[in-house]
Order: structure tokens, then sequence, then C-alpha cells
């Protein structure tokens, strides 16, 4: 058991959270990290930073305390003037991956934690309706607002182009085959399926809601893809859509409780004869929860601010209900930290499961 | 200098920050923490802590995550069942000092964060204004809004409850010395001043805005001191008044940006005869601020959250300010960190100095 000094230093490290945080990023807000990686031989005062991004040297001197003590940003105590420390190692690619994070969690989060509470004993994203006025959940809501979606969109984009690769690596799709992906959106699923995997007459199928598809059709048709990509509208909680060899269910079941994760398992089990195979693409927690950093992220980001439910699981859960919905499972993967840059917080799986006779 | 990962590391920490900061601290709000503490022997399911704070298992699985991860609460792996860890340790002063600063953070700086660099580069609080429709600093803005203002005082108690006891087990008053309490409120610094110092014939006059007069001669006959504290009226940047022997300027110097500070020292300097003292009280950095966790909290708070300005400074500063104003320091007093809760933020300094001839 910890003691009670580690207790109350763990409060204390849970308290300052949200001050480092804002503290760090406005640092890039304002623009002094660009002005000194433009200039990386400059040093600079918090005079000239102050006038150069429009803040007093006051204020400049305050919030670079915490970017010097964490080993960002070097201070000369003699001279009093700053220059890049540990952030002139990053290259353009990592500011490009580390602050869309650090803006998404800021636009979408931050505000929206104040109701967590809330959200969790109404089931509903409590913060979605008091600060925007927007209700369903945050995929649903955002789609008519911009901030939140852009914020989120961006990181996304930095998540998916990082796993999607990855994913297809460990897919086997075989010539003639019939793939349906499952919730797949606007159809990039279906699209990156039939260009990852160049088999003879593959035939991919996006599945989701009615109103998705003129835009999947005329993204088949821009990718020059309208003969093996299709659309097929419809609801995965009232009825999978039969006909399929596989089906890919991606970046989807973590938005759900048990209950709906298993409704979806066993809706795709009853469309798939014996043999077809499942993919589910998720991110997951580690068996021991010590070795993660998503479960400082995930929690309070699908319960507060996007679903009100939902959230990772240890592939051991996630296979665990795959047996249960009628599947066997044939194959874990999990990505390899060692291949993942060290700032990447979500942890995905890729596991396997064939219908059972 | 850092290595890329270590930076990596240290931006991915920052951004989990205010994640973690919810999530823990809606494990109070829900009442888990309470009910285990009332039944210290028995062990929950998720079902069960579910079912009595009025949230699903599916959730309570997800929220505990973290505090297991972090010793907080101990799981039970092969039951399934949740019991109090290091929260164990803890007692009510310390949840009594703990849950005050955690709810100041929430109420009063995480949804202002989000304007940070606004308020940085209007030189004014941001937030107040887009989130409450309030103007002026926090602290003339929070005296019409009982959440901030209540969520703010109960940290603000927490600390002085601490803190005065050993300012004035460091001052030293003279019989028939006249005691200037400087921005001294409605006058509880005044009381704290006489109850600490039974000298013979002290006068402690507290000074402030004059709206405050009221409140204050309340407190003072409430005290039965009515004899022995008065009120003058005034801003500290149009005059001090003269006269006095000692002037205290307790929790109020931090509030104030360099240009400020030397104002107010100087105008204290020129109210009093050489040889009259003055003692500051402020929270401040250490010399070496990679040994701080203050850097961590007060640029945020005091450029977002109340003043857009301010923030405290290391002992070697105010000396410095206090040389320039026309003291000699005489002492200087830091709080012993090995004294101190091992969650508390704030160090405090006491700094004294003798108006030179």
């Amino acid at each position: 058991m910890p003691t009670k000094d580690q207790t109350l230093v763990t409060l204390r490290e849970a308290h300052l959270g949200p001050m480092r945080f804002m503290n760090i990023l406005s640092v890039f807000e304002l623009g002094i990290v660009d002005l000194m990686r433009k200039q990386p031989n400059q040093r600079f005062t918090a005079e000239q930073l102050g006038a150069a991004v429009g803040a007093t040297p006051d204020a400049i001197y305050q919030l670079l305390l915490l970017p010097v003590k964490d080993g960002l940003i070097a201070l000369d105590e003699r001279t009093g003037e700053y220059t890049l420390d540990g952030l002139a190692q990053l290259g353009d690619e990592d500011f490009a991956r580390v602050l869309p994070w650090m803006n998404m969690i800021k636009v979408v989060c931050l505000r929206q934690l104040y109701y967590l509470t809330d959200s969790i004993r109404a089931g509903e994203v409590v913060g979605l309706q008091k600060l925007f006025g927007l209700t369903g959940t945050f995929y649903e809501a955002t789609l008519g607002n911009d901030e939140l979606r852009s914020a989120w969109g961006s990181m996304m984009d930095a998540v998916t182009e990082f796993i999607d690769p990855w994913f297809f690596d460990n897919v086997e799709v075989g010539a003639g085959q019939k793939v349906l992906d499952l919730a797949g959106n606007t159809g990039l699923g279906a699209i990156l399926t039939y260009r990852h995997k160049g088999v003879e007459n593959l035939q991919v199928t996006c599945f989701d809601f009615p109103e998705k598809e003129a835009e999947a059709l005329a993204n088949f048709e821009a990718a020059g893809l309208a003969g093996h990509c299709s659309f097929i509208g419809g609801d995965v909680f009232k009825g999978v859509p039969k006909g399929f060899d596989l089906v890919l269910i991606k970046h989807f079941l973590d938005m759900f409780d048990r209950d709906n994760v298993l409704k979806i398992l066993r809706a795709v089990a009853g469309a798939l004869e014996p043999g077809g195979q499942v993919y589910i693409l998720v991110p997951i927690y580690p068996e021991d929860i010590r070795e993660s950093s998503s479960v400082d992220f995930f929690p309070s980001y699908f319960l507060g601010c996007t679903m009100a439910q939902g959230g990772p699981q240890k592939v051991s859960t996630y296979s665990a209900w795959l047996e249960e919905a009628g599947f066997e499972v044939t194959r874990a993967v999990t990505q390899d930290h060692a291949t993942m840059p060290a700032d990447m917080v979500p942890v995905h799986g890729i596991i396997c499961g064939t219908r059972k006779a």
C-alpha cells in the first residue's frame, strides 16, 4: 500500500494537471516555440519574446517557468535569455502529431470535463448541452459545430494515419471475398481496404446510416472505385446485412458499454455463415493497467466528453466478448509500444474471430 | 538536454493532466470514496458501487482504472472487488485540505484555462467575461458570484489556517507599536495580529477600500477588539497612510507584476519613518525552480484565472525589489517543506525590511 505522503503527492499531481496542460499549450499558442524554432541560434529575453508575441515580459517569465523546469525550454539564469531545450529535439512531424492532440483536449475536453460527474450520472454528455447547446453523442452533435469537429478531426486524422496501414497489414483478404466495413462512415475505410488489399474481384461494402450514402458514393466515384465499393444504409443495432465473408469493425466498439458491444457482435455473428470472419480494431488497455497511459485518458474522454459510455477494454475482455457472441478468436495483435512515438496514448489491438458452427 | 523521447513524454504527461484531474475528482464527487471510507472492511464490486452512486457498472469500471493504477484504490482482479488503497491512509483533516483545492481548480480554473492565451494577450481575465459575464479581476468580480467565491474561499481558508500562525510566529511587534495591515480586507488580519501579539497598547489598523469599512468595524466589534483595531479607507496605489511603525503586507504582492509591486513598496517606504518596518508574506518560488511544484500551478492560475498578471517570485527577487524601494532586508524566512503536508503546493516566504534613512 502506498504511504500517506505518496498518496498526497498523487492527489497533488492530479490537481496540478489542468494548470500544467494549459501553461504548456499556451507557450505554443502564443507563438513562442515557432519563433524560437525559426531562429534556433538566437537567444531571447523575456522582453524580446513578450514584444514579439504580444505579452508582458512579466507574463513571459511566469509562463516559461514550467517549460524550463520540464526541460522543454532552457533559461540562462545569468543573462535571462531563453533558448529551446528538449523541444529542439523535435521535428515538424512530431509537432504535427502532438499539437492536434493538445488542441483536441483543450477544445473538446477541458470545459466539458467540468460536467464529468453529471454526465456519468445522467448517462449523457451534459457538457455538450451546457456549453454548446448540443444533444446526442459527441459524434452526432458536432456535425454542426466547426470548432469541435475540426479539433477532433485533426487529432483523429493523426491517429488513423498511423493506425490504418498497420491494421490492413494484419488483415487477410482472399480473392473474390465480400467484405463489409461496419459503421464505415462515408466510405474511407472501404476505399483503404481495396487499396491495401489489391486481390482479384474484391468487393467492399460500407454499412452506415442511410444519410451517409450520397457522400460515400461520391467518394467511391472520386477514388475511381465505384465498381468495387458499394454502400448499404442501415443501423447496426437494428440488423447487419448478410452475404459477406469478412466484417471489419474499426474504431467503433470502444464507443459502447458491454451490453451494446455484445449486441453488435451477436448481430454480426448472426449475419455471417459459419467460418465467416470478423476483424475488430480498437484502442485497448494492456492486461496490466499499471503499464498504461490510456487509462489516464480514455475514461474521462468517453464518459465526460463524447459518449457518456464506452471506453477501451483489455484484449482478454474483447476476446471473451467475441467468444460469448459466437466467435472463435483466432488471432490477437497488439501495437508494439516500441514502434510508437513516445507521446502517443492510444495503443490499438486487432482481434480476429471466426464464426462458430 | 532531454532526449527526444523524454521531451515527447513530457508533452504527453502535460496533455493527460486535465483528463486525470477530473477522473480522480469525479471518484470523490460521485461519493465512491465516502462510501468506502464509511465501510472500510467492505469489498465492493463495480455493480454495487454503481448502484450506490447512480452510475453504470461499466462507468465505474472505467473510472476506477486510473485510481487503481495510481494506488489510490485497490482492485482484486480475481473477484472484481474494490477497496481503498492509499486513500485509506488519509484522515478527515487530509480530505478537508485536499478536496477544497481540487474543487477550486475545477470551479475556478478548469473552464477559464481555455482562455489562458487570450487572457495573456489581453492583459485581462478573458474567461471571467466569456464564461460568467464578469469584468475586473477575479477578486473583484466574484463578490457577486457564489459558486466562484465559495470554491475559492474554501481553498483560501485551508491555506491561511495553515500559514497565518506561522506568519505571526515570525513577526516581532513591540509594546505600544502602531501596525498597519495593508490591503487588510475586512479586518481579519488585524484581529489575528492583535490576538497573536498580545503586547501592551498594540494598535492595529486595517487599510483597504472604503467599502470594506462597515464590515471591518463590525468584525472588530464582534471580536471585542473595537478599542484596539481600526480601519482607514483608501487605495494603496493612490497613497499609504503615515504614522505607523510596522506595515504588514499579506497575500497581496503576488497579485501584481513588478512595476506594481514596486509602486506599492515605494508607497509604503514613503509612508514610514527611517527605521520603520515592513513584513511581506507571499507565496514564493524556490531559488532552484526545478524543486518547485508552485511553478506548475501559479502562472496559469494568476495569468488565466484571477489577475491576468502577477505570480510568486523568488525570495531573492522580492528582496531585490524591497532594496530598490528603499528598504534594507533584515530577514527572510521560507516555509520548511518538511513541515508541510505533501500535497500542499504554495510555499510561503516572509521577508522583513527596514526603511533606510
